[in-house]
């Protein structure tokens, strides 16, 4: 008999829910709720482009109707019933923390805070807090701290305790106001469960671990010493955080009695532990050892895993390294580049033609003959620099230099950056051996992955699902539910029976792969001394071996 | 009783004849003729986008049909008779030189070499000599020769020797045929005076120094034995060229009989030595020692002059210092942007935006407050670096910079470019006192010439006439015709009456210089690191202090 598991996706804009059959990987249906307020769900602050926020009531009302939406659909197909439903699983953005009171309800939903943006969820992209990431860490190294060891040593504005300090900072009545703060990837199965009280909800090793600074090895979140000395009241808050974290084959709960009768199903629909959607993206993607997995949309996550038998380094410059975070027993890897589509976008607004115009003429030229070479620090550099005060280079323009050429540069300095981070990883022994890549763009842009496929020399192939991230938390929930409940018992297992890739695989162009190999010199030499403190350079033949390599190419065409 | 002068002025699409009263520089009348060959009168290589010629068809018409118009124009002004006409004075690009027989006849015109375009004329933008200039700068080298030592130690692809060396590599019936060459500059006069042969012809010292390598120090033009190291032919060739250079203050003739009856003139009107563009239009635009005289256009020159009793050094980095190239009796220092106007044509084909937006959007921008930085080096580097081959590099850009932003930030760039040029004069001694800009962007982009201002911390003038090529070689007519015949005696009586300037000056702003004067910092360490050889440098504060600069500037605005 079929079993079936719904993953939960709350992405920036919108949530979606997937009804997933477990014993093949099929999507049964598929269901997207755009959320209502502000700017597609995203709340600005007219006088801080810094701010983003988002309001609670569409997280409700969205988890509502994607769910209901896509049983609706599901029931159309054949041989669906709502009772072999067993799972639950959800991923969200973050570190999107929520204020809340004793019983874990959102303080945003408060008359009182009605109008208030700091009741409000902070969603991931808020970088209002980029004076209190700074402050974080100077104190961890100024104490010598070994918080930020696992994160390549600089805290960020878009975590979980540079919020909460700002809002502390800035809003102390919202701040006094809240019991403790909540993760959205914890919230959403605290609801779905009926567990709301701060204390007991089973929070997120994922989001506690990359964007908490929680590690068992140092006594799980940093110590009430060291957050004394960021305010009294943010060390008094502790207390009422968390001193466990959980893997999110764990179940959180089961599904309550109220949501059980509104969605038909079962209260013995097992709600798992949710995690962030890049992690339960790279797990819908079939991530395994070796295997690393990019989603590439405006920005790119890149994951891999290492058992937690194995002894890894803290590789410097990567996001995030915790046990856990993607698949339980491994060691969760997190890179990823801060603006890849986000590039690509920005180029459009300078030019009149369009994507499709803009890769169909940049396709048309070949590696090396735009003379051009760009640095895709557009919105700072994630990994391996962690920097964001970095920023856009183009080089090379001549006075007959044409949009389509700026574009196709715009795509190779992103492979270059994805190249950067694979040597990084290889570097300190992670080998990588198998890239599977999932998202928006690397869906859409044949163009952009025979480019990757020939700057990493490596092929380039493409998750079968175009919901990963839906799907990698459907196979928590059948996870979470177990085998004996028709699930699997682990996750390794899951992804055996449901992840699966394309057809198409982008094979390495040796030729091409040989000219991209000079480029990449040069870029990383830019990328060395624009982007690193001690790195001395004279760059006199960066100009002329872009020029030498062009009239290669456009020899080697005729 | 009033006396008049005609310039005339051959340009790369067209040739102006311009009547001028020389009692008041007021300018009578104005015909423009377009050429009528080839893409605008640039006749191109399809196999060859180095390669632009001329047709001398388009010369011959063009002087006729644009004299008689400004003639006929200038006969509906009160009180102006052509009987009252003293003088011819011309000026053209260059270098531009024409292969001709024995008469001087360019051999374009005979039926032999219709259509081969190696017997046109070799227009200034033609590059397709660059092996051929790489070859005469390392002979020099090699040989220790002075030859290179007023043209910044490098020989450009657009001058004469190039050129003709060219020609005889790769068509040797045409370089065969040619008894001698031309340069187009010495080539009117001749036809205008009738006096073709080309060993009589007074050759330009305008064109023979800056670009033939000419100087009586080492006696004329390069040694038969140095231009035997290039090839046999070319030494020959020295014989059927030129011993001597003159002035354009010099009478190169008297109209010939044939144009005296053509246009309605006298036999005596007075024909002057040609010389450069640039060179007349300074001063036609009031250039004297410690004025520089700014033409800015698609590109830039930049001419000063020193009277040639004081002790000049060879500076470096110039395109040419030649006494008598500019003013007689003074040297005339030339020096340019490769590409100014150009670039903000460029930029805009990238752009759904007209210059005219993007010129009001971009105005209403503080210094500083874009974050970005640019090279303006899309077409090279013609003064201080003479290289070719640098391009263009855009540094700062994040997700949210706007076209008008880049478009500002090119601006700006070209700017610090004119700033090296200047802070290079005055290393060696040639104090800038004054700035008078001429040219189509000085007249017609008050934005560009404020910001000039601001970054040279300089007021910038701009020359009352827009048509400063063609006024300043009326002055060569009149002065060449003398005092006798109405004109003039010397080059700065005639300016004194001639040349002025217009109302409106740019001061500098005191608070905008001073951010610009971080930028130019920035800007001279990239210049220096992508443009030197030994320069080594750390550029991780490059980005930072953009943003710093932009976050100020932000704040001054509020």
């Amino acid at each position: 008999m079929k079993k079936y598991s719904i993953g939960l996706d709350f992405g920036t804009n919108s949530v979606r829910a997937l009804v997933v059959d477990i014993s093949n990987g099929e999507e049964l249906s598929n269901y997207v709720f755009n959320y209502e307020k502000g700017d597609n769900g995203v709340i600005l602050d007219r006088n801080n482009p810094l701010v983003a926020r988002q309001h609670p009531i569409d997280y409700l009302k969205g988890l509502e109707v994607s769910i209901i939406g896509a049983l609706e659909q599901a029931d159309k197909v054949k041989g669906f019933k709502r009772s072999d439903v067993i799972g639950i699983g959800i991923d969200t953005t973050g570190s999107t923390p929520l204020p809340v009171d004793e019983k874990g309800i959102p303080l945003a939903l408060r008359k009182e805070f009605k109008n208030n943006i700091n009741a409000l969820a902070w969603l991931w992209k808020d970088h209002s807090s980029y004076k209190e990431a700074q402050e974080i860490t100077e104190l961890a190294k100024k104490k010598g701290e070994p918080y930020l060891n696992k994160c390549g040593g600089v805290y960020s504005s878009e975590w979980f305790f540079s919020k909460i300090l700002h809002c502390l900072r800035i809003d102390s009545k919202v701040f006094n106001s809240a019991y403790s703060w909540v993760e959205l990837a914890d919230f959403i199965p605290a609801v779905l469960t009926g567990k709301q009280n701060p204390i007991e909800i089973k929070r997120s090793i994922c989001a506690a671990g990359h964007k908490a600074m929680f590690n068992p090895k140092w006594g799980g979140l940093p110590s009430k010493e060291f957050l004394k000395h960021l305010d009294k009241r943010l060390a008094q808050l502790r207390d009422r955080l968390y001193e466990k974290a959980y893997t999110s084959d764990i179940k959180a709960g089961n599904l309550s009695n109220i949501y059980a009768k509104k969605f038909g199903l079962s209260e013995d629909v097992v709600v798992s532990v949710g995690a962030f959607d890049a992690h339960m993206g790279a797990v819908g993607a079939g991530i395994k050892p070796n295997t690393l997995v990019k989603i590439i949309g405006t920005s790119t996550c890149d994951m891999m895993v290492v058992p937690n038998s194995e002894k890894l380094a803290d590789i410097p410059g990567l996001c995030g390294i915790v046990d856990g975070s993607i698949i339980p027993g491994y060691f969760g890897l997190e890179a990823g580049q801060s603006a890849v589509g986000d590039i690509f976008n920005w180029f459009t607004r300078f030019s009149s033609m369009s994507h499709e115009i803009l890769t169909k003429k940049a396709a048309e030229l070949k590696p090396g003959e735009t003379g051009l070479l760009a640095l895709d620090w557009n919105n700072g550099n994630r990994t391996v620099l962690i920097d964001a005060e970095l920023s856009g280079l183009l080089i090379g323009q001549t006075l007959h230099t044409r949009p389509e050429e700026v574009y196709r540069t715009l795509i190779e300095a992103t492979a270059f950056g994805a190249r950067v981070i694979i040597d990084r990883f290889e570097e300190y022994g992670v080998k990588v051996k198998e890239i599977i890549n999932c998202g928006g763009i690397a869906e859409k842009n044949p163009l952009l992955m025979q480019i990757y496929a020939d700057v990493l020399n490596k092929p380039m192939k493409v998750s079968k699902s175009s919901q990963t991230c839906a799907l990698g938390a459907a196979i928590f929930g059948a996870v979470a539910a177990g085998k004996g409940k028709g699930g699997f018992d682990k996750v390794e297992d899951a992804q055996r029976v449901i992840c699966k890739l394309k057809d198409t695989v982008y094979k390495p162009n040796l030729r091409n792969n040989k000219i991209y190999e000079k480029i990449f010199k040069l870029y990383k030499e830019l990328h060395d001394v624009f982007g690193t403190k001690n790195y001395k350079k004279n760059l006199y033949h960066v100009m002329k071996e872009l020029i030498k390599i062009k009239n290669e190419a456009i020899n080697n065409k005729k």
